[in-house]
């Protein structure tokens, strides 16, 4: 993707020396935009569990690249279990962590030790490409999408509501649910789209609106809560959403809330599509309620929260009383019978187990 | 009700002179507890669009002052309608406004303007009055919900959800969807309280955590994205929001986000009980989609947000980029077929023309 007309930084690349990578301190954003070095197994651990990367495919890319840190330090089979296991553990429920694991394993594990790192290095390098391509991949399936839409209303403007932030900053680029939107935006239709904030860690307001103001789409930030009330009037075309996995019959786990835009765009006749890569499939488990380990983070991302104060300094401060507790729930599933269709890089396929089958026979 | 063995600070209360009220700057709180003194007309409007008092009973007992005020300064028929215009144009949604209006000016027109202050200054009080004994009526009948999901779950405890603030603070005393949490609490029963934050203005963060905290109610606040997961997960036995409006036919308008509550407790299964005193009802409409006018309120609201920094300070910060729009729309509708039951000061109404008629014959 261009960014006023030049490459946008990516949010992960290999540094040329090929020890490291940088990646963009999504912590920091909108307010601070600052690059990070990683490389080292512990740091790219910290990266994921802090969510200075985030977002289900970007997550494995770095995973894979923290395995390959991991080796760098410790190329025995030993070293490569730990490894394994201390990324494994970062978090819980994007699946794309253990797909990027077990295929950077299968690459090195046939290996010596010696050769192990660099071979890391390289499949790490792999995913992050192929992660381009599956995201442009899901544009082009979803910009017909859009395109239908924009043709039910005589080409005006489509307005589409997305929640959290499956974004060019949870990709290596384009994004999963807004490559459609860039795609589309692209090709010159007339688009607006309403970012959920997307409590308590803000990824809609702090990260889509960045990126979507970056790239020139229009957009208004709207609070979680207000998605059902615009879908009721009649205000939003299509929902497109991303997700951490998706099972193998078409459950989805998605940001907390996504369960809630979901419900309203049913009742209300609204298409919510869901855009996910193969590597966000877990064709393991078909009950996404029951076999899906939901994240609880730390309560404090509820009862504080960061932003930038008329002083210049980013601040944070407290919301709640002292001695209020909070809960902090980072997923919700959303069953399939509410999804319209999931937007593949294989193109759209029917939230059941038969379809997902037949798109992804290797599964 | 009391606080810590003592009479909670009222949220509204006139002055022994007669001549002004007291309230409690709800903006300030859960940091600053401050008590404001109005005695004018502008003030007590400046007080409702401000949100210095918010709250559908609440706004109804300050506009009802505040048109004594307006009468303290012009008693004569023009300052009766220029009152009257100034405070019912502060905010659009809730109806408790219009009918504290009505009821004043149905008091005082009648009199000769000299009389008009005094009468206009106990018709208020009296609303005031009254607003405590809705509350606590609805207090009891909710008492008997509570009541009723603890012996289904043998004895166990009862988890309750809430949206926004529809306590203590957003009446003169007891709140509407707090009355039963505070009735049963006081009863015995084991509760908690699952708090939704409410953005954007944070009513359940700032308030209803406050005042649940200050009664010691066991309670945690919550993302508004998140009470679906936790319907999904068997945590929540009811739900019980408050109301700004509700139709002839049970359609309920209440806080931005409610409807996705709502949403969430019917596909679950989870009862949805909305707790409205008879002024809350417009007996003159039915389709609450198509009837009630939403109010949008600022962009900053959404984009901003303040609140309690280490240095001890109450601070606003930004939370969006530079550039990015925001959109506040503050109420939605939930639809009547969403809702379990009407929790009256006349007992349970179902949530449809005939029940509603029935309970409310001269509505």
């Amino acid at each position: 993707m261009r960014v006023d007309g030049e490459p946008a930084t990516p949010t992960i690349r290999a540094t040329p020396d090929g020890a490291a990578v940088e990646i963009i301190d999504q912590t920091k954003l909108p307010h601070r935009f600052e690059i990070l070095r990683v490389d080292a197994l512990e740091a790219a651990a910290r990266a994921i569990s802090d969510m200075q990367v985030r977002g289900a495919p970007l997550i494995g890319v770095m995973a894979a690249y923290g395995l390959a840190f991991a080796l760098k330090a410790d190329a025995s089979d030993a070293g490569l279990a730990a490894g394994f296991a201390r990324l494994l553990g970062t978090r819980p429920t994007a699946v794309n962590l253990r797909w990027a694991l077990d295929r950077v394993t299968r690459a090195v594990a046939p290996l010596p030790p010696p050769a192990r790192f660099a071979a890391a290095f390289r499949e790490a390098g792999a995913i992050a490409r192929e992660d381009v391509a599956l995201c442009e991949a899901i544009g082009l399936h979803g910009l017909a999408l859009v395109k239908a839409a924009a043709a039910r209303k005589g080409g005006g403007r489509v307005n589409i509501l997305t929640h959290c932030n499956a974004g060019r900053l949870a990709t290596v680029d384009w994004g999963t649910a807004t490559a459609p939107i860039y795609k589309a935006h692209d090709a010159g239709l007339d688009l607006f789209v309403y970012v959920d904030e997307t409590r308590p860690r803000n990824q809609g307001a702090s990260l889509t609106a960045f990126e979507l103001g970056r790239h020139g789409v229009p957009h208004a930030v709207v609070a979680d809560n207000a998605g059902g009330h615009l879908m009721q009037q009649g205000e939003v075309d299509l929902v497109i959403v991303g997700a951490d996995r998706v099972t193998a019959a078409g459950d989805v786990c998605n940001k907390i809330g996504t369960y809630l835009k979901a419900l309203a765009a049913f009742d209300v006749g609204v298409p919510f599509y869901v855009a996910a890569p193969s590597p966000s499939f877990d064709f393991s488990i078909f009950d996404g309620l029951r076999d899906i380990p939901i994240e609880a983070r730390a309560p404090e991302e509820v009862t504080h929260v960061a932003g930038l104060a008329d002083s210049g300094e980013v601040l944070r401060v407290r919301l709640t009383p002292a001695g209020s507790a909070a809960l902090n729930p980072a997923f919700d599933v959303t069953p399939a019978r509410l999804v319209t269709a999931l937007v593949t890089e294989r193109g759209l396929v029917a939230p059941n187990a038969a379809a997902i089958a037949a798109a992804f026979p290797q599964g």
